[in-house]
């Protein structure tokens, strides 16, 4: 299979590249590093992207940012800028890939738990991941032409210590559940679903 | 108790206000029409309307668009435009009202039953109600002064006829079981729920 992994070089997406590289053709997409160079906040940019790479199989995103902030410190522009990331972003991954993408192919975007698991200063990644999983739901049944659509949400990594005083109570998973999601997802035949890893 | 009903003049609005309007002071906000005007995608226009009303104790929105459009059709700047309308636009009526709210207030805004039961074309709806309901969830948890913050997620409503097509299977709702939702959200206990009439 050809695989385009959007955020190849970040936590998540390093872990998960080298799990499909073992028996899959990888195209390595990072913003600044990786095979290919994309920003999914500019819509010519993932065209670009797609035009350069070509017809693919599977494309997972392991991408997307989303500011921490107290809710009453929060302003609308601080707001807007992680929906137009995170959100907008990958779903423009599947709106503009869809034109690119082989029959039977799949999309795998990654959420998160803050979608029903709030934590302080967390309320815009939890509406950017309420708003994904509901994409996902919509847009899976819709498309067409034998194509997957799933969302991995994972709970805080076991490999971000930095997040997690963010999230108390939380037992961090580890990244072998993780890219068992992105496994479940690409390889096999489920599509509309929320794969959670908590 | 005084009551700032944002979208005081559509399908929705016009029934909750009448019933509100029983017993208590309301401010009719529209977007052409109604006491004060306003415009929920532009910032500035929604602190003008919080500066103009002053303290209040309960905002209930039930305004806010999102375009219907096959999955294959749609486009980024499409799909950007429900976002920054039926979704940013109420959080910011929640960012920026509570600033201006009495303690104890009340927030209620409206999402609707395309979180979890999608319908052709409605893949933009889908995640902004997604968005909205997760948003309540987190907000509410963090916002504290015991201010309150719910969504009412109706199904498709019976003075809507327009839509029932778009629904095919959904039994359209009565409003009066629309109007009792609105009234759980304010003047009873509840808060960071999801109260669906359907
Ligand atoms: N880490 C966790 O515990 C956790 C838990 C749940 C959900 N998540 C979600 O999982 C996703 C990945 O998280 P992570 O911790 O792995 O993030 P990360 O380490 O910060 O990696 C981000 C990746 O995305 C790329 N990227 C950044 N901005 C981009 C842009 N505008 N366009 C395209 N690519 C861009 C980066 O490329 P460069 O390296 O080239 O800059 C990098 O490959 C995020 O959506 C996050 O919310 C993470
Ligand atoms: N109708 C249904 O069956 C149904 C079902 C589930 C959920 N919903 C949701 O319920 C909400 C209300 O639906 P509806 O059918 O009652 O809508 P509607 O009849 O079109 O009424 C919209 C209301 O919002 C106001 N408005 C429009 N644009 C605005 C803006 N930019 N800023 C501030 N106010 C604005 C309008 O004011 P003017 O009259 O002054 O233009 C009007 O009062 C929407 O979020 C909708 O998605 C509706």
């Amino acid at each position: 299979m050809k695989i385009i992994i959007v955020g190849a070089t970040g936590t998540l997406g390093k872990k998960v590249t080298e799990a499909f590289a073992q028996k899959h053709e990888i195209i390595r997409v990072g913003n600044t590093k990786g095979d290919v160079q994309v920003d999914i906040t500019n819509e010519t940019s993932i065209k670009n992207m797609f035009e350069l790479i070509g017809p693919f199989d599977a494309l997972i995103s392991t991408s997307g940012k989303g500011p921490f902030a107290p809710v009453n410190q929060l302003t609308g522009e601080v707001f807007k800028s992680g929906l137009l990331d995170k959100l907008l972003g990958q779903i423009n991954l599947v709106l503009i890939g869809q034109h690119y993408i082989n029959k039977g192919g799949s999309f795998t975007l990654t959420s998160g738990i803050l979608s029903e698991r709030p934590v302080a200063s967390g309320s815009v990644l939890s509406t950017i991941n309420g708003g994904l999983n509901a994409f996902i739901l919509a847009a899976a049944r819709e498309i067409g032409s034998g194509i997957r659509i799933n969302a991995v949400s994972p709970n805080v990594v076991e490999d971000s210590p930095a997040f997690f005083d963010s999230f108390p109570g939380e037992i961090p998973v580890t990244m072998e559940k993780v890219i068992k999601a992105y496994e479940k997802s690409v390889l096999g035949i489920i599509t509309g679903e929320v794969i959670k890893v908590y």
